[in-house]
């Protein structure tokens, strides 16, 4: 994943763009990098790893080294990114989120052409916004080359650019799968994945961008280059998932968004007559927490925390040369409550259950603390086909995924013929589904959020959301 | 604040030291260090500054620069640590944690003896672990230093020693105010403040320490260098303020008990016929939380997270350079769910109200974002003395406690001589400064949790417990 | 300027590159880069800002970083160098060294192309190297697009690629300007700007790469891509400026020639009759140093050092923020010896005179410290043509070099149609321009090497020099 | 050995200071410090490991750490310094140097009293400043506390202070073996070791501090605490071998020393009837280059220089993990002008010989190059005695040296009986340790500068300069 934020503003805003930015640091882990404008200097950027230390800390002396008027910053998962571009449609600097899954042909179509090339990283690998450039430069302006890029790549982009007069350009992917929300202050505008970013900085909700929609934003104003499409299909798992608690996107917030679900959850159990002895209700931590608030909220029963990470610095990923097991380092970061644990019986709820394999250590640690059953809760329905269009479910094909897995255990090849009648708890074979991965990963029991309820938790029309892991529906 | 950590073992164990280490983040943000010992190079020693990048980024060096089969480390709030020291008792490493407040005294003392010097930091100022060494080199063995040294100083100071021949000695403070826990593996020993860091190591309770007890440890075994006294004292904050969740001192987990007194409170609040009206029942996090759950819970009030302290980044303080003020930057960390606080009615329990300043920006901040009430709750009794034994209360004096100054304008300096009576919310002088404080606050209404109920949510005997900063006891 | 390293070879050799590349740390003070190629990685690169740590402070780490059976490094005074680059001739590593002088035009040319885009850097700058290798691209093999490239610019480019299988490609510039060397050793093959560099490292001299010659090596041998032109330019400065004493190009050796050319400036001095007294001859430090150690040992004159540059830390260029004028530090470096100055009559060799600036500060420096009188020689003829092929003389245009613009002072731009007269000091107008320009920077007296006296102390054929800046020759 | 500098001022002079001490970088390659004083912060400090990086690479942030209108700075071969320091007598910065050949048994004493303790280093190594500090503090004021320090410790200690009111405490060591001298400007006063440092700052020379001279120094003017002895030792080193080409001490330039001393032994040659064809003669770089001018200038001899050390980054010491032999990296630094070596009869002049290993490697390393012949000239007398006052010689004791290592091989013990005949050229045993040593070194002839000679260069009186080395005469 990753996320941009951008200011074009009457006054140096470098400042402003660091916390904005700053503020993306949940989605990711990689790369960060600012850029900026002065009209005195023109365009800057400044990039680093942020792999061993936070954001903060790698940019700290940023106010040095660059200013502007205008500037825009990236957190990436992927890629170095902002990158400076010089091409036909000017100077600019440009960020990206998003994936394209057909880089290795559109790489090949651009070396095809005469002067084709590209400035590669280790191993020969193409920089993802750097691919995006370039197909930009086979039209003449930025609308076009925007349109033209975001049809040749199979996935989604986003993209967030810095010209050199302090103009920000900010083109949300033509189905709006994922978010770009606009701020207003008295000296300008934000632009942002996040809206809270923004809010926080000063800056009101302008409004958010429909999908496809291109604009241009200087400090006078917004001008929209590209009207939004009529379809939209934004991802629901930025609420059910990766969102950030105090995120908003669409109007509607993802821990509110949580609680609903998890309410929901809770009625759905009562209904079904769910009635195993449970001493407390708990989160996977950290996008299982809200559902499970929601949970026990509605079902009367205790909420507990049997578990932390441990966070003043594992935020970070670190191996001590050679001398540690990596598996044991994964392990460093769950912490047991031994006293809400020993003896106990215990429901919870993560988000989703992708492969299983994470799971299944969270559940056997929680075996060897002592608990006396785990039951656990999917926030979400079965997830039956991989993503192509954010690869956000970190599963590269559909065979990765554990209700596939289980379902060709169960009957093999035929039984992809009803994956509808899987995902539904009410049917059997949904209650075989569910038996057979509570047995695979040791729950004592296993039920998951119907489509229906998740859809409603979020409250948009079916239509404008993205439900292709449940159903397949494109 | 601060914490130690240490391990001596047959085999090399600076990887279990980092990691032990690195499990006490919490406690302090200003300086950490590591001190390893191996039979062939001797005693090795290194610190850095971690206020701008956290303890795994600023040591992840240290596998080329060190090795030992016994080492020991220190996450410190304060001065620089371990310290390597050559006096008549030998070459060590050492690292003490607690409060030394009759220090300028001792200084002194040391000054006027011949031949009487420190190394100084910046400023003049003594570290205090060297104080504490200075203290200790006055005798002629460990034991009876390391109790000269303690009974010189005013506060609390317990000490971990790493000796030139790689066994540790590990001394509590007097009074056992602050917890050492010993684990055993089958290769050696550790001693850590946190007894999750060693078990999430591999290794299990052995014992904890006695107030006052001096033990010195190698892998063969751990020998009583000093039985334990007979008063204790422990600190009540460890379990309701500054405890991590998952920490367990002298046998009382600090989440379980702060679920217990979140309940205790609930009930307090029923007794009391309290029946307005509550959307949601919040902790101002980090340590109000799991009260808050607890008072949920044993109410049937739904539990919700209002806002938010943004992590993944903001673990560290950090001032662009004369571009932001101060101020503004303070409150970046916390993001409000405005759907979860617009028009809403909120009960919030915090750990504990001292100076009340910044209880008050955040209850300022949820009527800014839209809060119809805000009720409040603290988890302990009103705090009538700053502490004198740890410092941990951010409070330099008794002046800046809102209780007195609040008693103070109420009736004089005549209140003061009443303040039990203050404590007690049943006593009309009780009810007035609850009144009085939450109308200074903001606060729809204010309710503290009795002393009673705090000491009975720990469940230890009173006596030994510290409660000075409620009811002056000594 | 810049500078060169790579090795193929049948065993891991990033460590010899790493020093290869370090003995061009006299070319350049900008940037330094390392890339590499291992079968099991693919290739690596790594570049480091060297303005404020030399090359060995700042690649240290890099053998944790990278490893390779081949490998290339650079030192530039320019751009970052090498890049990555992926392009329809395959993934490479490559760097060059030169100057393009058209790069605007050609950047335009390559932006008009369909699809035409570069990656920037801070003001939109184009970085060299990626210029080269866009050019490179408009052909479908190597030959093909070298050759094309090296058409295209104005300027002068020598080029080392890195393939992707670790074979090296090395083309020297069209017409030889500066030089290519190729070592062998038992392992595999060197190619580097300076011959002492692999020497040191092993290799024995294969020979020299001829003007515009391209040839892949891998560990098993040379082929030969194209074979040298017929014409050679090489850069006469090489041997009396910016050369490294241990160099040898063409087979002569920097400090020989020097020390010959020095000695004919003697001799020239003799048979003018020059008979002023010297108590000390001296150079101008780094490169006048040799020509004044020739011209004192064949006049019998004493040499003597008059002042030192400070180099224990002084290579690299710094400022203390505002604290300091910018003017006074760039004095810090040279430090007088009072005894060899006071009341002394010096005579110093220069390599050479381009705008008179620096010498005139330096002249008035050894004033200030007493001197009598300062005779000033220059080892090579007047400067009177801004050199269009290097870049090296650092003055971007005619109407700097102090030589022009004494004639157009002496009798304006009639003057200039009798350079040549002008340049011999044999004629009116020759000692004219020697007498003003002694004026002008205080100089007792001025003689200038003879362009026969310069061409012969390097020894070969007047027609493989260039020497454009002196006779307008191209 | 090390350097230190320091300013007092009416004025903020950091920048100074730092340029200042930067100016002493060839005296120490291990750790450098600052310390400063500012009325309104105290005493600063900032040290930093310079083995990797240079002095102004390591501190070009400390303008944004510290400030001060006085400050000290130092460059050590040893311990890191400055230290601060609180002790009776005070709160101060203070670095010294020298060397303390008693450490052992003087921090023995220092542990056998009540209270004794040190911050030790890696392996319990006591810093000799601190050392010195504790030395001083058993006395209860400066003057009193230098004066027993150097009295207690075998070797040679001047010390720098500055005081927690910005005045400096300069004290040279007793008997003045190394210099310190003041200098004056119209804001302050400079102290330093090198002059030249302080010119360069536009300081004028104030004077040289007398052997034991104590003295205090504020911006207002210096004040005598303690007058110099009667007795001196300056190390007659100084200007031999260590100190750098623009020094001056006692008022003579090492520069000017080194050339007389050159024409004085090339005037020995002469009388010796030295008639041996020579192609060029050189000096062992660095310090043996200037003697080599005085020889070449006063023989008529040609100057040449055969190698070249290459310096733009070889000034530090570098090793790439496990991947080089240390042996293969000490020599990368020298490098061959094989047209001066190959073929050609060569006399080299060295600063002095020690041990011989180095010069040995030095002259086979010419013979590899092609030489011809190599003669060895030193420009000082046999070492017959290992120095124990500055331990500059690189040599732990007498064993080392090679003159006793020959004298014991030509006549066992019993020689030594005759040390002043063998340090005598125109004796026989003098011809028979010149003609054996020449044999192990593989020198084609060799001669020692004479007592006489070298003194005479100097041209102090013979009873001011220690030549213990030569003739051990204390």
């Amino acid at each position: 994943m990753g996320g941009f934020f951008g200011i074009t503003s009457t006054r140096e805003c470098l400042a402003d763009v660091f916390f904005g930015t700053d503020y993306h640091s949940h989605l990711g882990t990689r790369r960060a990098g600012l850029a900026a404008y002065d009209p005195a200097i023109g365009l800057q950027r400044k990039i680093h790893n942020i792999e061993n230390a936070p954001f903060r800390t790698k940019f700290e002396r940023v106010f040095q080294e660059m200013r502007g008027t205008s500037a825009i910053g990236c957190i990436s998962d992927t890629d170095p990114q902002p990158l400076l571009v010089r091409s036909r449609l000017g100077n600019y600097a440009v960020c990206t989120i998003g994936v394209i899954n057909n880089s290795e042909k559109l790489i090949a179509d651009c070396l095809d052409r005469e002067g084709g090339y590209f400035d590669a990283m280790t191993g020969g690998r193409i920089n993802s916004t750097q691919l995006f450039s370039a197909l930009m430069s086979q039209k003449t302006d930025f609308v076009e080359g925007i349109r033209y890029a975001q049809e040749q790549i199979e996935g989604t982009a986003s993209v967030l650019i810095l010209k050199n007069d302090g103009s920000l350009i900010a083109a949300r992917d033509r189905l709006g799968r994922l978010p770009i929300c606009i701020g207003r202050s008295e000296d300008g505008y934000a632009v942002s994945f996040e809206s809270f970013a923004y809010q926080k900085l000063g800056y009101e909700d302008e409004r958010e961008l429909g999908p496809g929609e291109i604009v241009q934003i200087t400090p006078d104003g917004i001008v929209q280059l590209m009207p939004p499409g009529t379809e939209k299909r934004i991802c629901a798992f930025l609420w059910s998932y990766y969102g950030y608690p105090t995120s908003t996107y669409e109007g509607v917030n993802v821990e509110a968004m949580r609680y609903r679900n998890g309410e929901s959850l809770a009625e759905q159990d009562e209904q079904n007559g769910f009635s195993e002895p449970i001493d407390y209700v708990g989160g996977v931590p950290d996008s299982g927490t809200p559902h499970a608030i929601g949970y026990a909220n509605r079902s009367g029963r205790r909420y507990a925390r049997a578990f932390v990470k441990y966070t003043p610095t594992w935020s970070r990923s670190f191996m001590p040369q050679d001398q540690w097991e990596r598996d044991r380092i994964a392990k460093m970061k769950q912490i047991p409550v031994h006293d809400l644990i020993q003896g106990k019986d215990l429901l919870f709820v993560d988000d989703s259950i992708v492969r299983g394999t994470q799971l299944r250590e969270t559940v056997e640690f929680l075996y060897e603390n002592g608990a006396k059953s785990v039951h656990m809760r999917s926030a979400c329905p079965p997830i039956l086909f991989a993503c192509k269009y954010l690869n956000f479910s970190r599963s590269s094909s559909d065979v990765d995924l554990i209700a596939r897995r289980v379902i060709l255990e169960l009957e093999g090849e035929a039984g992809l013929e009803h994956l509808e009648e899987y995902s539904d708890g009410s049917t059997e074979r949904g209650r075989n589904l569910r038996r057979a991965i509570a047995e695979k990963l040791h729950f004592a029991s296993l039920e998951f959020q119907s489509l229906e309820g998740v859809v409603k938790a979020i409250g948009l029309p079916p239509c404008e959301l993205c439900t292709y892991c449940w159903n397949g529906k494109e």
